[in-house]
């Protein structure tokens, strides 16, 4: 091992990188923020959650069984195994966040025992396959995509314990895929794009370039189809077409991001330049046609697809959690490529809205779909489109994919580069930049305030700051040590050159009526609330009693104003609207609007206006189930 | 057997329904007309097709392998033997509809041999199951599901030949389900409903109680939950509520159609006023948020489900093929047993839009799902949302439900009551009536003239003509015996007094823009073109150079006239509208419209104007495959 052992999830060795992630003990969130609030609450509910449902579930009984002869049955998917390597990336994220606190030693220790005995002598580990099942089915058997969860989990607990005895099992599960896989091997690749990463960030952390080696190898090998048939499309395997022909988005959503994120870590090794322009096209074609604006990702239930472009519907959206996720992790890796705000951007949307929305407010329900509306009458009886957040789910990928990423937050804050630090996502925060401490305050996302304290001594380098993308240029506000400074936004930042030792940025947050491009015919004629980062929705909850959500329509020219908390949601702003009533229960599903001439329906009589409360759309659904809107129709005829 | 010999697919015995069908024999529609076109296109090419690929497809091997010991496998879904059952029903009546003409005798026999040398000795018949498996698993085994076709194939033989060789074999496995599922037997249904109508049918036929008997036994004890749990929820099965307390459609749309057209045969025979109400409620339910503007149904892909109220999207529209078949038996039992036209109009609205719309201009080619838009960059790689119509599917239902349903479409174009005749679709056609014979003359559907000729001796009986809801029936002109007079429409209908010899019906056809009721979100701010029953589409193919179908929005009060034929588009009349162009190509997914205050984009400029010529969804892709839509866009501010 030659590698650092102070990082957090991604730890670029060779130079290509723009940017190079803050040490992994850099950046402490206070608990108070935003984001340190969510990672208290993933330490004290959602990972003990998270725990107690892999025991009820069997998925860490399927490894005893490996261990102890047992006539119990294998229990869940054949992918099930990866759930136990999240949590268990989980728990060493957060013993480096909080080192001096570390409860979860214990339990991660017994699992990493249980680990090691029930691993074959070849290194081969998997609950369900053995004999010749072994690497039999690699478009469906998810063997190198539990591997890369499994090495994740290790690189995460060496990183922050130093500790090697996870290592010693990824490695040899590693090390046996590499002989099999490795150059002069079997033609191989998973069904399930994953492993890429995880194996880029073995290489990072071991030095051992195998390991980099196969990585790329099966970059370069997917889409050459022999994964085979079978009742998915290629694409839903990413096997459609090899990676440097691909232009667009296609196919499982989760596949997709993990593929791409996995091949921005081989990019930031090798400099490959065609994957890069790989990336760049496939992010163009996601943030263009194929992103709902909460950045979900994968409309399709279907497949759990990314559908055709500007297929976003509202009610329909899959926006899986994990697909969110994903592309955090995705858009995190082109951020160090490229140093580009937008992906920050990106990282910022998902962060508050697609991956939190998830998460009930006790961090103890989940949801796997995301949908940015749930209609009145909505049957809830789906796992997958329930009517309110859900313990567990038969494919329980989600909610230790969100607990490893919540519990390593703050390694997505700051990064530095050779003229100094940038600073991507806003929260309350102390960063640690080598020559001292910036005190990042401010009410993110709540409030676009945001005061970097350098001390006395100031910070010699130059500090980067996000101007995000939502944000009026022309009226964000930069005070650099007392002087109102021009703002001059290249690539997504503004650049304060250093010394300097306090900066306060105003991002004005006014709330904004956001279209969607003409070709999204789902919410044709709506608009969706969007303040800062963050995008509101309006709730059945809420309304006066009698008024039926979908009966509402915004009144154009009305005031669109921030407002303070609603009781049940844990939200510091909402947002107040007006509406006209147009009461339309019932009545014929189709009518004749004219004849002989284009003509459109008079919508149904009005009986009012209504002052709508719109609440953070991550936190839909607090208030009980019902019905939900994202977009909101605007009133033809108010 | 004690009944009648010479009926078409339903033949009441009870004195329940109001309306009785006609002999098969009756109605005889001219060659040249829609209908007489498309049994002509049926037996020409459809009917060869299905033979050969239920060879190719081994579905008629998997028979020939009960018979003859074989190595090779049973292949395609445990259903398939239904495929084969439907295509002998197609067989059937097309020897009842041309009986000079026998083409398929030879065949059909060779197949009934098959079938009877197949047949175990205890009456069972299945290709895939045997031994213990048998009636081992009714949520998914489809068992009572292929006996259902198998019985209504037998009827439709005996009923048009008179030959009992079919029925003998339909009824020997009728009777064992009879002694296994029958009072005192076993508390079971199979979880696709199907059984039920061919098990009324049968009884119909035969006389025999006991089949009746079964198909109520089987609706009571529905939704009891005897299927126990599985992969789709239990609506998808129609288990999730007895049907008696069932409020709203669900589930799997062609299971609840045809599940609700059992159940109406069930209340043919037997007046239970409690599934009447059943039936109605749910009719409402389904018309009134869950029906697409051509009569599809079950907008989910999804486990081929309704899905939520309103929840209707053009792109992802599922609407399978066999569910607007299945909509349109159900219609046609509703008719008979009400009277009331709305049920007619809907056969028509299915008849001329979402039925015809899933079989190429050859015969050959169909569609599965059918959606009512398919985007510019449709990936059509799956099978259930392909770029064009395939020559068959791995679950090939719909192909030879096509078939049967064509091969008796005159089964359903009149009935009787006590008081004389109805006509229900408009049709050039003979219509047998005892005392002589009508001549229907009409280019419906796409001329609204109907003109009804009795002869010199005339009809002394009443003739009643469907009106339909689509029509303006202060504009509808009936000219009975040379004197014009008044229209009185009652319960869809305009009764004409008898004796009459000649009638002329006008029934005006504007094209006109139909809108959908607010909550149908997918649509809003759009309008589908309509002229007389036909729903219209626009295509790419046929717009200028240059022009993307989704830049293109109508022009409100521009003229909607009626046009002549495209080449390459089987249609008579075509619609021109006006629409203006504003590309859009690429720009980002999301903008800011306005900031503290609700306002919208302004769209994309204007680049002029283009005439739009949209024709029959029924004969969309007939130009190849492209993007298309029903749902036209009315521009804002043109």
């Amino acid at each position: 091992m030659d590698g650092p052992t102070t990082g957090g999830p991604t730890v670029p060795r060779a130079t290509v990188v723009l940017r190079t992630p803050l040490p992994f003990d850099a950046v402490t969130l206070d608990p108070g923020s935003f984001l340190g609030r969510w990672q208290s609450l993933n330490r004290d509910a959602t990972l003990p959650h998270v725990l107690r449902q892999l025991e009820d579930a069997g998925t860490i009984e399927n490894f005893r069984r490996l261990v102890v002869p047992s006539e119990a049955p294998h229990r869940g998917f054949n992918f099930v195994d990866s759930d136990v390597y999240k949590t268990l990336e989980a728990l060493a994220w957060e013993a480096g966040r909080l080192p001096a606190d570390q409860p979860w030693e214990g339990v991660t220790r017994e699992l990493v025992d249980l680990l090691t005995a029930a691993q074959r002598d070849d290194g081969y580990l998997h609950t369900l396959y053995s004999g010749d099942e072994v690497f039999a089915d690699l478009r469906w058997g998810h063997e190198l995509y539990v591997l890369g969860h499994l090495v994740q989990a290790a690189v995460a607990r060496t990183r922050t314990t130093g500790r090697t005895d996870l290592l010693d099992v990824a490695r040899r599960f590693a090390d046996l895929a590499v002989a099999r896989f490795g150059e002069g091997g079997q033609d191989g690749y998973c069904g399930h794009p994953e492993v890429e990463t995880a194996l880029v960030e073995l290489y990072r952390l071991t030095g051992e370039r195998s390991y980099l080696d196969l990585a790329r190898r099966q970059v370069d090998l997917r889409g050459s189809g022999v994964l085979g048939s079978g009742p998915f499309p290629p694409a839903y395997h990413q096997d459609h077409l090899p990676v440097r022909e691909v232009t667009e988005v296609a196919g499982h959503a989760v596949r997709q991001a993990y593929l791409a994120a996995g091949v921005a870590d081989v990019v930031a090794e090798t400099g490959d330049p065609d994957l890069l322009a790989y990336l760049l096209r496939l992010w163009d074609s996601a943030q263009g046609t194929s992103t709902y604006v909460t950045g979900g990702t994968g409309s399709r239930h279907k497949d759990e697809a990314f559908g055709d472009p500007y297929e976003l519907p509202p009610d329909r959206a899959y926006a899986e959690t994990c697909a969110a996720i994903a592309t955090f992790q995705w858009a995190w890796r082109m951020l160090l490529l490229t140093g580009e705000g937008r992906f920050a951007d990106e990282m910022e949307r998902t962060l508050y809205n697609a991956i939190p929305g998830s998460t009930s407010v006790d961090g103890t329900g989940f949801l796997y779909a995301n949908p940015l509306q749930v209609r009145t009458g909505h049957d809830g009886s789906s796992e997958f489109a329930p009517a309110e957040r859900l313990p567990w789910f038969a494919c329980a990928c989600c909610p230790p994919n969100l607990a490893r990423l919540v519990a390593s937050l703050q390694g997505y804050v700051a990064t530095r580069d050779e003229n100094g630090v940038q600073l991507h996502l806003y929260a309350d925060a102390d960063v640690a930049v080598g020559s001292g401490v910036l005190r990042v305050r401010t009410e993110y996302p709540w409030d676009g305030r945001v005061v970097v304290d350098a001390g006395p001594d100031g910070l010699t380098e130059d500090l980067a700051l996000r101007i995000p993308a939502w944000a009026d240029a022309a009226a964000v506000r930069l005070v650099v040590d007392g002087t109102v400074t021009d703002v001059v936004v290249e690539r997504g930042y503004a650049r304060v050159a250093g010394p300097v030792r306090r900066v306060e940025l105003e991002l004005p947050m006014p709330v904004v009526a956001v279209a969607a491009h003409p070709r999204v015919d789902a919410v044709r004629g709506c608009v969706a609330l969007r303040r800062g980062p963050v995008v509101y929705c309006v709730e059945q909850a809420g309304l006066p009693s009698g008024v039926v959500l979908e009966d509402l329509a915004l009144v154009p020219g009305s005031p669109l104003t921030a407002a303070p908390p609603v009781a049940g949601v844990d939200a510091l702003v909402t947002v107040e609207a007006v509406a006209v009533h147009r009461p339309a229960t019932g009545g014929p599903l189709y009518r004749a609007a004219s004849a002989g001439v284009v003509g459109t329906a008079s919508p149904a009589p009005a009986t009012g206006r209504v002052t709508l409360r719109a609440v953070p759309y991550h936190r839909w659904g607090s208030r009980g189930p019902g019905a939900m809107r994202v977009w909101l129709p605007v009133a033809e005829h108010p």
